[in-house]
């Protein structure tokens, strides 16, 4: 017997009909004969109604006060599966995040986790119960409800997984895994039977966004099996863990990520605390900054580029004007016609073959590279937007056929 | 500087609009240098929508998962008014109702109140924050959410008035107080001042529901100063206490109530136990009976006649069929189109001429009086249906002109 944690998301509680289909995959579950804990969240538009709900009032509403809000939406979507579930006849109870024990920091709207107290799930399990719990939230040491942001849902269900060190954390979304690219792009792309954290992390922060970033840091740090699957095909999806199976397979994925700006300060003057100055300004205004190249200097300047996300191009563009005097340069020009394309996997850093060949399929097919940047379990080039597809399909046609 | 309580319903705040007009009146109240509680019922037609899902998944869902799902709609009130005292510069928090204290017994949907652990309301309070608490809504010992059933907001209300030793309670509905008549049948109706517990729990009963029964109950045993005020006009309300003011009127209203149905036993032997075997049939099956008259024993026969609520009425009758065996009688009758129509006054029982003006009055309308019943404070009449309304507005001309 396993203690198995799934996680659905708002599309797949979000009528009647797709919350049977849910309690359909909970109770067979538990007619295998496993434990199963599910963690849920808000229905559908459910998040969205109440944050407009708050804007009708308020531009500014308090965070905690938010929280109260939005944290309704998941006790709403429990309550209804934990109904669903009964009248299939499965035993279940639903509970709020701080009746499941989820003690976080005060950060309302963007908590973290501090501790999970089990008691509570504990003593429903060993009562036969199939636990729902209303994810994306907790309460702080003032009693208050807080939200876990964007994306919680994940990582209460991870949380939730390390803490009572269950065997399989299964994320159910839309898609049925994680693919070598968007399978809505390239036709040919493959499903991954098995990938590790460190993959994933790149994958997701290229833009194949399947599993929100925290909650794999997460899984990683507790080592928690996940799988990613999709709650509409009864297909196996994808297991993420800490080493995968040799499969031959260098690479995993080609991301895209277009949502990238590149900002080149040129010619700032080739002496030390340069390119501090220019990066402490973008931490303080939380500037998410990416790839940093930064030119040989030569005539006693050199040039400096990075990327930021594009909604962060036109207030980086701002800031750098207005204290360009505190370290110089002679010009300030941003591109946000650019994408970042993007191949991830563990196996390539022992084959430097790899790099070659993703740079001469741009070549072949008269792509021009802005900037390159390179990790130990990926390789990175900033190209044209109008390019990308184009890009993502052959180098996935290079690396996969 | 009073401490006092403010209870919104549903439609008081529905939507933005609503939600800054009670904001306004709360903040006006605080700017008065007042302490001020609010208590809120779920938005509109939030309980219903609520409901509604639920019924969509199954027509027999558990009650602790309808109360998780409902509690909700409260929740979310609470929160959206915070945010809005806010915007207004009014310092607000929002607490559901177990942060708020509320201790129940188990008895899920229909919950009794034991206890509210006041610490946290009276810590907010010092801090000069308006607080704002989720009505309906409290916690059992087994840490789960429990309602408190319909109209449980003014039980909420009335609670947290009594617990805080508040100096008065204020209910806000879509009347602007207790009339002397329904004032959409009876165009001269008059708004009272004052109203005992007392009367207006014979109002209440008699179909003229402006508070719930339980939250007079309650508002009677712990001496809180209620008032029924309107959350559309300033206008001072009705205030319901222990002893109203001497002022001269005898009775304080006329109700009317149709939902009314009345159950004849014929001719049943005029011997001990058979009113007690004909009503612990009722008690046993939940059947709530109002008036009950029996007529004098003759030819070793006597007549038993009663009211119940018309939707009891069918109940009722293949109760006392089925079990007819066991009292005997010729014949059982029942009546639908019945309605029973009152006079309400605490200063009644020492004037004798109320009762005879109030019959004559009916004579004089030609309305055949079928049953009569009796209390300190009440006289019930049971009219034809048809005859209802004509005769409550002769009755109030009697009185009140």
């Amino acid at each position: 017997m396993s203690l198995i944690v799934q996680k659905f998301g708002g599309t797949s509680v979000q009528n009647r009909e797709r919350l049977f289909n849910v309690a359909r995959i909970v109770a067979k579950t538990r007619a295998q004969g496993d434990d199963v804990v599910v963690v849920v969240s808000a229905q559908g538009d459910m998040t969205d109604d109440l944050i407009a709900k708050a804007d009708e009032i308020t531009h500014d509403a308090s965070k905690r006060e938010m929280d109260m809000l939005l944290s309704s939406g998941e006790q709403i979507s429990a309550a209804l599966l934990a109904m669903t579930l009964q009248e299939l006849g499965c035993s279940a109870i639903s509970l709020t995040g701080w009746q499941a024990g989820f003690h976080t920091d005060r950060a309302y709207t963007k908590a973290r986790i501090k501790s999970i107290d089990t008691e509570r799930i504990e003593s429903e399990l060993s009562r036969n119960r199939v636990v729902v719990v209303a994810g994306f939230q907790g309460m702080n040491r003032y009693d208050d409800i807080t939200t876990l942001g964007r994306g919680g849902s994940d990582t209460s269900a991870v949380a939730i997984a390390a803490a009572l060190n269950a065997d399989l954390c299964q994320i159910y979304t839309d898609v049925d895994g994680v693919y070598t690219a968007d399978p809505r792009k390239v036709p040919n792309a493959r499903k991954l039977a098995c990938i590790t954290f460190d993959e994933m992390l790149e994958l997701a922060s290229l833009g194949a966004q399947v599993l929100n970033n925290r909650s794999v840091e997460l899984a990683k740090k507790y080592s928690v099996n996940l799988e990613v699957r999709s709650s509409l095909t009864d297909l196996p999806g994808t297991i993420v863990k800490e080493v995968t199976d040799v499969e031959g397979m260098l690479i995993k994925g080609v991301a895209k990520d277009d949502n990238v700006a590149v900002i080149s300060v040129l010619k700032v003057p080739d002496e030390p605390g340069v390119s501090f100055k220019v990066f402490s300004l973008m931490a303080q205004h939380k500037i998410n900054v990416g790839i940093i190249l930064q030119s040989v200097g030569r005539d006693k300047s050199k040039d400096i580029l990075c990327t930021v996300p594009l909604e962060d191009a036109a207030l980086a563009e701002r800031l750098l004007r207005e204290n360009q005097s505190r370290f110089g340069g002679s010009e300030i020009v941003v591109d946000t016609d650019v994408a970042k394309v993007s191949i991830v996997g563990a196996g390539m850093q022992s084959h430097s073959g790899v790099a070659s060949k993703m740079f001469e399929t741009l070549y072949e097919n008269n792509i021009n590279i802005q900037m390159i940047a390179t990790s130990e379990i990926k390789i990175s080039v900033i190209i044209k937007k109008a390019d990308a597809d184009r890009a993502v399909t052959a180098i996935h046609a290079a690396f996969f056929s």
